[in-house]
């Protein structure tokens, strides 16, 4: 365990601060930041913007130049060592002649994974790995699920009132939460790799799952995915307006209809219950990091009980709409307190009248035998 | 509208301050601070501490002594102009010669209101009032209520899941919150005149209902309520045991045990249903300025219904328990999103792992015709 300095800290903060600014355009690449700096003063800094485009380290060497010799490169993630859309970063830092490299972690990224180190350690550069690693894994969580576990980050945004209802026992949900709170789920539709709903919540709310941002930042626009077992939606809806890609995910036998063009994907199914790990796997190989599903409580209860949701986004109205409303999370079948579901608490906030919470179901305790 | 300079908000916010340190002892007297100052320089201070001892401004101009003459009193209410446990203040401050007097606001109880006021001006003293009187209104909100209204101010108390669900189906609810949020509810029941609860809860849960604080606060008692149509629950549990005083209110035609001495009033009932607006009065004509209903959905959601409500105590924990677990409020039965129930929020915490809430229903709106 290396002995980082206060200096250390300072300047991966400031790299993973820059990372973060890819937070809407990298994927399916990681976010990735970095400062270039001689002792305490930067010379250079640069982050991953697209992909295809140059790595955070290039932009931080064309940065620095002549003061990159000698320098210590702060980095959020391993460099590469792999031809990819871009030359080895790896090898532009020991030709640059930089004297020391301290990464938040490793890339596990299978073309990597150790390499990037080993070739800089090679070339005399002092490595050392694991400074901020935390926080450098917390930015990147959806790239790190799809690589380490074959599965994207699953985030599932519901508005729920006060006593746990997401609609109306008709169906209604129009609307629980406030308009700021709709504003601010635009941000986190932008980080997302993919939108994921369901056929009732296309035939019941209709949504255009765009992103729809005010401040002229740039966005790539998410996959919207529609799960719909037997294709009853494809012609119809916002969803599949505008400029961003729309696929339907359906059951192996459902019949294509003719004269509609339009991406989709057979998923196994039984009866409308798809087998949702294999809908995430999918999107997976999709290249896709985050998901977002934004549906109603049957999707949303069944990723739940599936133990596929890895955190929850809930925007909590100050209004009570009754006990015949509908719930927060159907099919969630819990007969006493030793059962209930745990979630640990990321993130509150005020949003407009509304309150944001931001939950990671926790692991089931082990019974004791 | 008189015009306050920021000498006279600074002042009153200390009076504020002041008369906050008798939230736990004062009732059924309001809360009441005094700040006597010359220009900005405090001569003296006080507050009232509890019923039967001195005001707030025999503390401040006992402190002040001869600085009194010509200094302005600063008063969280009107001063009293009759003869009650202590002599009336608006006398002892002519008396002492004081120049001006700031009021946040008049003091309704009936045999003030206006006439401290009165006693003052005609004594040649300068009176203004209304400054910070939503403050003001705000600290003696249980008072008010009584006085204005007949009723105390009912706030409830309730311990939810993040899915709305304040217990399992079996009634277990045991512990839904953590422990820092059922230390938290400490300081909320010391505020409180009454604690109620139902027979239910005595049988389910078998609370104590009292105060427990740790740092040494000066607490007077809360009253402990039960609501007992057939005063089922009169010989057993904790919340008889201690030195709080428990009242058992009863249905008219319930038959009183024998053996058993107890504390009762009977109100009107509809079988086990009680007039709960009687039960209120009843316990604003014994004094009670605050009430804190510590029950289940069922009570909860009676007073709810019945638009007695004032404010929701709601701690949120980071839980679920599924869909089969008892709701918020029993009997809240709302079929469209036009009548859902719209509270504001009026304060938001993080308490140990749990979310607390305080919020007041708003009236419902007026529908267009």
């Amino acid at each position: 365990m290396s002995a980082f300095s206060a200096t250390d800290h300072a300047l991966m903060a400031h790299a993973l601060r820059l990372a973060e600014r890819g937070l809407y355009t990298t994927r399916p690449n990681p976010m990735v930041g970095c400062v270039l700096a001689q002792g305490d003063a930067v010379v250079g800094e640069g982050w991953h913007q697209r992909k295809g485009g140059p790595h955070a380290e290039v932009f931080a060497l064309q940065a620095a130049g002549a003061q990159a010799r000698g320098a210590t490169a702060y980095v959020t993630l391993e460099p590469c060592a792999h031809h990819g859309s871009t030359p080895p970063c790896a090898d532009a830092l020991i030709a640059a002649g930089v004297g020391r490299v301290v990464a938040a972690m490793r890339d596990p990224f299978p073309q990597v994974d150790g390499a990037g180190f080993d070739a800089l350690r090679a070339a005399g550069i002092t490595v050392e790995s694991g400074l901020m690693e935390a926080q450098a894994r917390e930015l990147n969580r959806g790239f790190l699920a799809r690589i380490e576990r074959g599965r994207p980050w699953l985030r599932v945004k519901l508005a729920t009132s006060l006593d746990g209802r997401t609609a109306m026992a008709s169906g209604d949900s129009k609307w629980i939460s406030g308009e700021a709170s709709r504003h601010d789920v635009q941000r986190w539709r932008a980080r997302s790799g993919a939108l994921l709903t369901g056929a009732g919540t296309v035939l019941a709310d209709d949504p255009h799952l765009t992103v729809r941002l005010e401040d002229g930042s740039d966005v790539v626009p998410p996959l919207r995915v529609v799960l719909d077992p037997g294709l009853a939606t494809v012609a119809r809806g916002h969803v599949r307006e505008g400029a961003a890609p729309t696929l339907y995910i359906h059951a192996p036998d459902a019949k294509l209809p003719r004269g509609v063009a339009f991406e989709h994907a057979a998923v196994p199914a039984q009866g409308t219950r798809f087998d949702l790990d294999a809908v995430l796997r999918l999107l997976a190989a999709r290249g896709i990091n985050e998901v977002q599903l934004e549906a109603g409580a049957t999707l949303a209860g069944a990723f739940l009980s599936a133990g596929l949701v890895d955190e929850v986004l809930l925007y909590v109205a100050p209004v009570l709409l009754g006990e015949r409303a509908r719930p927060l999370f159907d099919g969630l079948h819990i007969d006493a307190m030793t059962q209930r579901l745990k979630l640990q608490r990321i993130d509150s906030a005020v949003v407009g009248d509304d309150f944001r919470l931001l939950l990671r179901p926790l692991p089931a305790p082990v019974e004791a035998a």
